[in-house]
């Protein structure tokens, strides 16, 4: 009798659970927030935190705003500690890890958080990470670039950081299916989601065979190009923002001030310069932006939200 | 008859070599550079090259006024390249390793260049490099900043730098007698010379137990201290100068740029802070600093040049 109960139990939750998980895969990501089907939903991501003090006290100063609302920390480079006194500080701040396996500037540099002989894949000729996303893909071992993502998460936690998503800096973990396969899971293991919109599949063809049905798939991702000139950065932006789908889209921006250091770093490169970056702050802490996010009926969402969702933390 | 010429040519070789040899030690480091015994000789030296951009930009500008004459760089920062780049393209530039196991600052920090497991000794609890040169003489396994302190010349080595001479940052490596031992071991293995003084011996007792007759040893360091105002601090260099003892002196000097790169970097600590490194920036290319290297008959000369005098390279 007793097992009989029991029995009877079990297969009742069992079909509770699938129920639940039916009704999560035909409602939209917006639905399960809690919003209508045709709700415009929009994350407002700040790239490269703790890559530079230029960049860290600007986003610090957008996120006071209000109107950028997330952001990724890059945690090999210098400038971490002061960003993780911020998160320490502010624990209700949407911040993930920009995981990062390469180091893209000619005088400003950095290594992996694993040395030389345990991640030698990693390395270029001088002993840092690669300049671009295709070398260090073409260079890298998997399994030490999995060794060093790991680290990386490893050491966010050790600083007081907890993370709420995880993306990739260059897109370097985006460049192959294996490399992608591998990001996934280390992410799964994490409860953490991780930057991935259903416009990717187009690039990453696999795409579809490694997510999950439980996987959050965002819409789309918005992120502005060399093509666009400074005169018409904020047009960019806004008509972006006029068009843009119903669920989730996420913004990825790249905030800095136009200083002695940022220009440094970004040295003959204007591409993601220093400029790039003030305009970037510039627009994203506007009355102009704040208008067109009223006018448009977009509401800011955050990855703790996603994270909420798929892993219900 | 072969034998015995052969014999003789060795003996008067040898001889020639001792001669030489006594000469040298009996002569001061003034005449052996070719100046008379009574000459004041200076290195005017900046440190910290590599830490930040903004000690970078000031640091070469200041050597371009040919008053600042000798540096020497850290290694495991990531602003390295920048300095690595002006040590390619100026091979004559006096720049030698200020050799890191500390990182001290609040907002920015660094690791060594070796990782966690085999130099774990050298490492605090968020696994950079102790805060402090007494942390880190306490806590720190000899072996293991041995290791670090060669994978610090190897990467100058690699990054196409020519270090002249080897220095310590916060001077770690003359905190205890086995630190400093083995900073001069690897240091004649490598032909550099060191910073030592006459000067130092009271607070290192064993100085004279570990170096030899041919190690140079130059008379003393004026590096300012907290307890000089901003209103005195061209006065205390203008002093010093004027009551230099004849023989070397070294000046250690911090520049920088007091913006915000630098005032973020040296975040509530004013001592050798942002504004005391603009400070030593303005006076070390002033008229007036000028004005008394000729009144008090002041020679600058380099590491290079003791460099060539203890290994005749």
């Amino acid at each position: 009798m007793r097992h009989q109960l029991l029995l009877c139990m079990l297969v009742f939750t069992t079909l509770l659970i699938a129920e639940k998980s039916v009704v999560a895969q035909t409602k939209t990501v917006a639905e399960r927030l809690g919003y209508p089907a045709d709700t415009r939903l929009v994350i407002v991501h700040a790239d490269d935190l703790g890559m530079s003090h230029s960049i860290n006290e600007a986003t610090i100063k957008a996120f006071s705003s209000g109107l950028v609302n997330s952001g990724s920390i890059m945690m090999p480079c210098s400038w971490v500690p002061e960003i993780a006194a911020y998160a320490r500080a502010n624990p209700q701040a949407d911040l993930g890890l920009h995981l990062t396996l390469t180091s893209e500037w000619q005088k400003y540099r950095w290594r992996p958080l694993l040395a030389g002989g345990s991640v030698q894949s990693l390395l270029d000729a001088d002993g840092y990470l690669y300049l671009t996303e295709s070398e260090a893909a073409s260079h890298l071992n998997v399994l030490e670039a999995e060794k060093e993502i790991r680290a990386q998460i490893e050491r966010a936690t050790k600083l007081g950081i907890r993370p709420t998503h995880l993306d990739s800096h260059m897109g370097t973990l985006y460049q192959t299916r294996e490399l992608f396969e591998m990001f996934v899971r280390v992410a799964r293991e994490n409860k953490l989601p991780i930057r991935v919109a259903k416009d990717m599949s187009g690039r990453m063809p696999f795409l579809s065979q490694i997510l999950k049905p439980e996987d959050i798939l965002i819409e789309g991702i918005v992120s502005i190009e060399p093509s666009v000139t400074a005169e018409g950065w904020a047009n960019f932006y806004i008509d972006e923002l006029k068009k843009l789908p119903p669920g989730v889209t996420e913004l990825v921006i790249h905030i800095a001030y136009d200083d002695a250091e940022m220009k440094a770093v970004t040295f003959e490169h204007p591409n993601w310069g220093a400029a790039w970056r003030q305009r970037d702050f510039d627009f994203f802490t506007s009355d102009a932006f704040r208008k067109v996010l009223a006018e448009s009926h977009i509401k800011l969402i955050t990855y703790r939200d996603l994270q909420k969702l798929q892993y219900g933390m």
